[in-house]
C-alpha cells in the first residue's frame, strides 16, 4: 500500500496523527492531500458548521473554547479551525495554538488546527474548506470555524458556515460605527459577549436598531448576552444556534445554501487553476513581462494587455 | 466623429464634463471607457499618486482636502479617488461627494470622484486604476486616493499609489492593536492626527516601536503630527511626500514600482477576463451547475471539480 493510501486507511481507522497529517497535506496543496481529499470527499456532509467572527478583542477565543465544551458535554465531537488571515509572518497562530491545545488537550475528541498562511491555491479560503471538509470525513459532529479578526477575508470565511455567529463587546462604541453592514447581513445569531460590563443593554439596544435596517427575511437573528469567560450564557448560544440549525433543515436553506457554498469554491479554485496554468507557461511568463513593459512605457492599456495576455481579442 | 472620440477630443482640450462621463463610462466597462482608456493610455504617467489610508475616523477626508488645497496653493492641479469598498448599497459615497464638492468647488482645477461599487470587472481596485489613469491623461499633476475603511481592499488600493500616507489619530488605543502589520509595511508616511488631543506623544512613540520591528529599509517612514482641521502641519505633511517622491526618483524605484503595479493589474484584469468568458460560455454554465451538485451530493471533491470546469486533467 502507498505511504498515502496507508495514511487514508488510519484516517479512517479514527487516527488524530493521520488527521493532522492529512490536514497539513491538504494546506500545502501536495498530491497526497488532494488525493486524500478525492478519496474522503464522500464522507463528508455529516458535519454542522458554525462561523464565529467579531472585532479583535471580543473574545472570540474563549467564546470558542466554552462553545466547544458545552458541545463535548452533551456528547457531540469538535472540530475548532481558527483563521487568521492578519498574520502572514508571525509565528502567531502557531503560538497560539500551542496555549489552546493545553487547554484543551484533555479531550481527544475536541481537534483544533490553526490556519494563517496565505500560499494555498485559491487562498486562505479554500485552504478553510478543505481542513473543514477533512474534519467532516473524519466524523466531527460539529465544526467551529473561528476568525480572528473581521475584515473582508475573516468574515467570506465565517460565512461558509451553515451557521454565522457574530460577536461583540460594549464600551467599543466605535466597533459599532465601523462595523460593515456586510457583516450583519451574513449574521445568524449575534452575540454580545462579557455582557457583565456597562453598556451591554445599550448595546443591545444598538444592534437591535441595526437588524431593522436590514431587508425582510424568514430567519430574525437573535440576540444572545453572555460572559464567555465564567461559561455564562452559553447553554443560550448553544440553543439559538440549535434553532438556527432546524430552520435551514425545516425550510430546505440546508441544500441551497451548501449548492451556493460549492458553486462560490468551485468558481475559486477554478479561477486560481487558470490564472497558475498561464503563470506556470514559460512563453506566458515571457509575453507578461513584454506586456508589462508596455504598459509602463504606456504604449499599451492595462484591458488591452490583459486580453492580450489571456489569448482573447480586445474588445472592438 | 463618433460620440465616443468626440468625447476624447472634448477630454484633451481639458473640458471637465468630458473627464467625468469618460470616468463613469471606464468604471461601468462599457466600450466607450474601454476605448477611451485604450486611446488615452499613451497620456498616463506625468502625475505623482498618493494614497490615503487609515483606521475609521482618523479624520482622512478632512486631511484629504487640506492636502488638496496645500497642493493647488502652490499651483498643482489635483485629481481626488475616494473609494469606500464597505458600501456595497448605501449612497453614502455619493452623499459624501456632493458635501465635499461644495467645499472643494470654488476651485476648478481640483477634480473629485467617488467609488463605491463593486461592479467593475476585476473589482474595485481596477476601477480605480482606471479613474486614475483618466485623471493622469486629463492632466491632473497629483492624484490623491483616499480610502475610507482600513480593511484589505484600502490597503491594496491605497498600496498602488506611489506614496502611501498612513492615518492614524490618539486616543484609540485599540487601534494600534487591531492595526495589521501588512497596513504598517507599505505605509511610506506616517501621519498623527488630531494631535492637540491626549495621547498623541504616546502614539508617536507607539509608532516608532512598530516601525522598528520592521525589516530594515532604505526608506525610513517619517512620522509627522498634525491637526488637519486646524490646517496645522499639513505643509510638513506635503514636504514629507516630496522627501518620498525624491527617494522613489533618486533610488530608480519608481519604474520598478510601477512595473509591479502594472504586473499586478494585469494578472487582476487578467484573471477577471478568463472568469467572466467561462462564465458566459453557456455550455460552461450548464457544466458548473452539473459540478456543483455533484460536489454538493459528495460524488466529487471541489478540486476535481474546478479542474474539470475549466478543462484541465485533475492532477494524478
Amino acid at each position: 500500500m502507498s505511504p498515502s493510501g496507508d495514511l487514508q486507511t488510519r484516517f479512517i481507522q479514527g487516527d488524530r496523527r493521520a488527521l493532522a497529517r492529512l490536514i497539513t497535506e491538504a494546506e500545502n496543496g501536495t498530491d497526497t492531500g488532494r488525493a486524500a481529499l478525492r478519496a474522503l470527499y464522500g464522507r463528508t456532509g455529516q458535519a454542522r458548521t458554525i462561523g464565529i467572527t467579531g472585532p479583535p478583542g471580543a473574545g472570540k477565543s474563549t467564546l470558542t473554547n466554552e462553545f466547544a465544551k458545552a458541545l463535548r458535554a452533551r456528547g457531540q465531537t469538535v472540530g475548532i479551525v481558527a483563521v487568521d488571515p492578519s498574520s502572514p509572518y508571525t509565528q502567531g497562530a502557531i503560538l497560539g495554538d500551542r496555549v489552546r491545545m493545553q487547554e484543551l488537550s484533555s479531550d481527544t475528541e475536541i481537534f483544533m488546527r490553526s490556519l494563517a498562511s496565505r500560499g494555498a491555491l485559491g487562498g486562505l479560503s479554500a485552504a478553510t474548506l478543505d481542513v473543514i471538509a477533512l474534519l467532516d470525513a473524519f466524523g466531527k459532529e460539529v465544526i467551529l470555524i473561528e476568525t480572528v479578526g473581521a475584515g473582508q477575508d475573516e468574515v467570506e470565511i465565517a460565512g461558509t458556515a451553515q451557521t454565522t455567529v457574530l460577536v461583540n463587546t460594549p464600551g467599543t462604541g466605535d466597533d459599532i460605527q465601523a462595523m460593515k453592514a456586510g457583516i450583519m447581513e451574513i449574521a445568524d445569531v449575534l452575540v454580545v459577549n462579557k455582557a457583565d460590563l456597562p453598556g451591554a443593554d445599550l448595546l443591545v439596544s444598538q444592534l437591535r436598531a441595526l437588524l431593522s435596517l436590514l431587508p425582510d427575511r424568514t430567519w430574525m437573528p437573535p440576540i444572545v448576552k453572555l460572559v464567555a469567560i465564567e461559561n455564562v450564557g452559553i447553554d443560550e448560544l448553544v440553543a439559538a444556534c440549535d434553532n438556527h440549525w432546524e430552520y435551514l433543515t425545516a425550510s430546505g436553506r440546508l441544500r441551497g445554501q451548501k449548492e451556493e457554498r460549492v458553486r462560490h469554491q468551485i468558481l475559486n479554485l477554478g479561477r486560481a487553476r487558470l490564472l497558475a496554468g498561464l503563470m506556470d507557461d514559460a512563453e506566458g511568463g515571457v509575453r507578461l513581462d513584454e506586456l508589462v513593459r508596455a504598459v509602463a512605457d504606456g504604449e499599451l492599456d492595462p484591458h488591452t494587455a490583459a486580453s492580450e495576455w489571456v489569448g482573447q481579442e480586445a474588445p472592438a
